[in-house]
């Protein structure tokens, strides 16, 4: 079992876990003192603990030794227009698996979500952190307009480019996909953005906006038809294989 | 809407739905006579038709002209651990989103699964064929022993070779998953299938036992632990990227 707290970790520090994470460890694992936890904070590496002065309420994390030093996720943002509710942990818990290092809601033309709830989107990001094995929880950005972020991308993002899941973008065309991502670091490495649109699509007025931009990559995700979540996984797949850490 | 047909399709035909698929077209989608909708059957292309006779419990769908040609499902498999249902539903439906051309639940050593509802894998097939525009529907094996399957691999599979996704695997080893795609067609172009395995991973005899296989392609999909169902499309997503028709 492993938590993230926001406290820091270090040897023979006592660690208070939160009101939830109480629960969780007391009521529904059922855990008693000496029970095992792994620590990690986005800092200080991870930790192994142990369960210490239980009560009914209450427990502490006696810190024993550093199991992992800390690393740094991968320089891989990913932008998707949010969906409805189940979807949407998905999407976010899907880019913790596949290394995202920032998640950022946008707000495109079509996006058919009233309200986003940002408590939620970064408890799902914490969740699936802690269960996939990082040692930090990715940024999770308050949801804003994709017009708005592209307005300020120079100063917000500077030479990052945007891969662009680009629906109208026939597969096969000039270039395949392989061969567009194998290329976007043709002149000199930089990070990257992976942009997914809503389910049902750009606008054209996007599409020509984010086409005309020097720094956009457009590909093709093939020719089906798929649901946002899977074409977020499937985009980040594709950019993990050809320029990350795969 | 599109609908998944047993019967089949042609000019001037009127086609009587399932009882399921009426009790949707009129009680859910509270559909009348004169809604248009597209059927497919995975042999005679896609069809216009319009709802027709509509009473309180029954409906007939008169087709009037093809809207597409059939075409055929790539022809790459799914080979997968069954894992818990919601996650079970979901590695069904993404399999069919990411193209696979067959889906093989198979039983591993440490599969947690007792039994596998194989109507239920089927519906999500048909499902997410509906929704993702597919012309045929991928079949869905009966699940069996993984060790069977490899006892008749050469009769049931001949040439195929398996995409091994090997948690245990370094990533960025000898070869890089890149690499061990690009290269898995040297000796000749052959037909593909991708494996993956349960959340507790392949024993360690299953994978002597895979990696003593000539034919065997054991790939990483990275340094991060992945749900069952996101290891799923990342895997699809890479062979489709690399050697299928993205």
């Amino acid at each position: 079992m492993r938590l993230y707290v926001a406290a820091g970790l270090g040897q023979g520090l006592g660690i208070v876990p939160t009101r939830e994470q109480t629960h969780y460890l007391l009521n529904v694992m059922r855990l008693g003192n000496g029970e095992p936890l792994r620590l990690f904070n986005g800092r200080d590496g991870e930790w192994l603990g142990r369960l210490d002065e239980v009560t009914k309420r209450s427990c502490l994390i006696a810190l024993e030794r550093q199991t992992r030093p800390q690393d740094s996720l991968p320089d891989l943002w990913l932008l998707f227009a949010p969906v409805k509710r189940a979807r949407l942990d998905f999407i976010v818990q899907k880019a913790v698996e596949m290394g995202a290092g920032r998640i950022l809601p946008v707000l495109t033309e079509r996006t058919n979500v009233a309200r986003v709830k940002e408590d939620r989107l970064i408890a799902n990001a914490v969740e699936a952190a802690e269960q996939c094995g990082l040692l930090s929880v990715p940024e999770v950005s308050t949801p804003g307009p994709l017009s708005r972020l592209l307005d300020t991308w120079d100063e917000v993002a500077p030479g990052r480019r945007i891969i662009f899941c680009d629906e109208a973008a026939a597969p096969g065309g000039a270039f395949s996909t392989l061969e567009a991502l194998a290329t976007s670091q043709d002149n000199g490495p930089g990070p990257l953005a992976v942009l997914i649109g809503p389910e049902g699509g750009f606008s054209p007025a996007e599409r020509t906006r984010l086409l005309e931009r020097a720094d956009t990559v457009p590909i093709s995700l093939g020719p089906r038809i798929m649901r946002a979540d899977t074409a977020a996984i499937a985009a980040l797949a594709a950019v993990q294989l050809v320029v990350g850490d795969w």
